[in-house]
């Protein structure tokens, strides 16, 4: 096992009626803004839901954090919240607006364009933030992490800040999401877990375990889910698992890859693509590309997960891919560049980005551009 | 699933060489009390490194915190505490160290007997307090619970106040490790996660696929580790399953038992039992008598832990009982009463003591006195 530091801070509340206890956690004397997306949470009922447990207390709203949240909304609600002396952030929707929140908690205590921080991947001081959230997904709810995008120059980057203090996750916000979404947010959680896991087998028993079992409840819970989007038990695994998928627990000690995300924020940024759906493109291109050097793992997941026990290593770990995207496609999202209608124009483009900025991604670090390209070829 | 609200503050620092950093993790204004237990310190080099890591800091030690803590050496420390002014302290040891440094730092700031806090079960202020564990098995070092044991009245009882603000958790301070601790650390670690897991099935799947994910790593690792104690990898397996074992990681949403653990204190509290030493003997005692509440679960167990699928259901629980008393047998830990001398009056005894507390355990909440002595006579 590698050595690691593991902290996570965030509280989680976890359950129906969960919102209520607004009121208890965030602290009687705060300035809040609240951040929403575009709207959803008005019909679904979380948002009298969370006025009703806030009370008389002082707030203003920033409405239209946007998928894939952007600098240009994310500076205008840097501005309102300097005018306004905010001192506590209450993020109210799913990844995108717990991400764009993060910003803006780091960009009220920043003197110059947030972009900067991004660029420089982190930032030292930040508003406290709270999160009531809506999409099972990206995990941001329980970790530092946020990924944000900039129309301006279609870039997109990961940075990372604060935890939040509290995290509200009641399923029975998730009755009402479309089913798209629902599939995106299973997709993500499980390449997510595979970032963490299809790397090299013996380093983390427990680890492996962990993971193994995340997936082992996505496969499980994805089929019924589609069947029954009103089931809270379902939904209660669900996003317990996105949570659990991104926030440190399966990542003690273990190498991480990482190469399909940095891959699909290219997609969002180049063709405004849904991030989950670039990972379940991306991800079994990754897969039939470095087959060789996950060799172990493909053979390790696949007995593991799928219980395959027979045929030869070669057969196993075609069944292994195989059974990875016949998964994303069963939830009904497309698994190959064809299907999105993109084409080698954005191979090359990714392949040049990535060779511009010198950076080679995945557990052995060797994924550069042209691994990257590679790898696109492979998701044809 | 059931609603539940999750916080872990702890943070782990993680690996060989660990200890080096403790100089980063402990605030230099601090007046640190040093606690250990008997001295084991000294001789496998903890101790030096504990002190250079420290360097010119000004601490106090306090030496002889016994296996199964007692309040009576605990006052000890509370008077020295006081005399010093510490306000941090840092427990260098095992479970038992740090358990009663847990209670030393509620007692510092507590005017009357820390007994008083104990039976009271928790407190509202506590000294900030860091670990370097040294044996793995009560999962101490992460969570916010000790065991408190009292000479005077041969009683022992569970108490919560505040999780470490750090833990250190370098594997290579268990390579001097007695076997016997080792098979009693991994005992215990196995009986945490199944108090945590061999309850009901179907609350939650990912609290589950932990919980055996934990168990599967230990039934890996147990033999392996006693054919070669000096394997870092095995150790740091070793130790980070059992922190997780009984961090509140496996335990979100689902019912506990604890059962074991309440009939395994009175057995230490009158025959000076250690605990893992108990667990062993109580807990396939548990499992017979309990078997057709625990029915269920027992088999999800058996096929998924054990890989039982063959047999009729009776035949797989009564394998996967028997499978559960070999483990312990395999750590060369006794299983049954008898073994450690102990007879129908001790059974007797513990059903008199719960009778007269009036308490009920288990997750069904039926574990009464008259259980706890079917429980006993199932471990003859």
């Amino acid at each position: 096992m590698n050595n690691f530091d593991f902290r996570n801070p965030t509280r989680l509340v976890f359950g129906k009626g969960s919102i209520a206890r607004l009121g208890e956690l965030v602290p009687a004397d705060r300035r809040i803004m609240l951040t929403f997306g575009g709207g959803s949470v008005k019909q679904n009922g979380v948002y009298d839901q969370v006025r009703k447990a806030l009370g008389e207390r002082a707030t203003v709203e920033f409405w239209g954090i946007e998928p894939n949240p952007s600098v240009e909304t994310l500076r205008k609600a840097v501005t309102l919240g300097r005018e306004q002396q905010t001192d506590f952030l209450l993020a109210v929707g799913g990844g995108s607006v717990i991400d764009g929140t993060k910003l803006i908690s780091a960009g009220l205590l920043y003197n110059g364009d947030p972009w900067e921080l991004v660029l420089k991947g982190t930032a030292d001081k930040t508003v406290p933030l709270g999160t009531v959230l809506t999409l099972p997904a990206t995990g941001s709810e329980m970790n530092n992490g946020a990924v944000i995008s900039r129309h301006e120059t279609q870039e997109k980057y990961p940075f990372f800040s604060n935890y939040p203090v509290f995290s509200i996750l009641d399923p029975e916000t998730t009755f009402t999401l479309p089913p798209r979404q629902i599939a995106c947010g299973l997709a993500d959680t499980f390449v997510h877990v595979m970032e963490q896991y299809m790397t090299v087998p013996g380093v983390s028993r427990l680890m492996d375990r962990w993971a193994e079992g995340i997936l082992s409840t996505l496969i499980e819970i994805a089929p019924r889910i589609r069947e029954d989007g009103l089931n809270y038990d379902l939904m209660a695994d669900f996003m317990l698992s996105a949570t659990m998928g991104l926030n440190g627990f399966i990542a003690m000690g273990v190498p991480e890859d990482w190469t399909t995300h940095m891959i699909g924020h290219e997609l969002t940024a180049l063709h405004g693509l849904t991030h989950g759906a670039t990972l379940a493109i991306v991800y079994p291109g990754t897969l039939r590309a470095l087959r060789e050097q996950k060799r172990e793992k493909l053979l390790q997941y696949g007995q593991r997960v799928w219980n395959m026990t027979k045929g030869t290593e070669k057969e196993r770990i075609d069944r292994a891919i195989e059974k990875t995207e016949e998964f994303f496609r069963s939830l009904g999202l497309a698994t190959r560049l064809g299907e999105a209608g993109i084409g080698e124009e954005t191979v090359r483009e990714i392949e040049r980005r990535f060779e511009e900025r010198g950076v080679a991604f995945g557990e052995g670090g060797n994924v550069t551009g042209k691994t990257a390209a590679a790898i696109l070829r492979n998701c044809r």
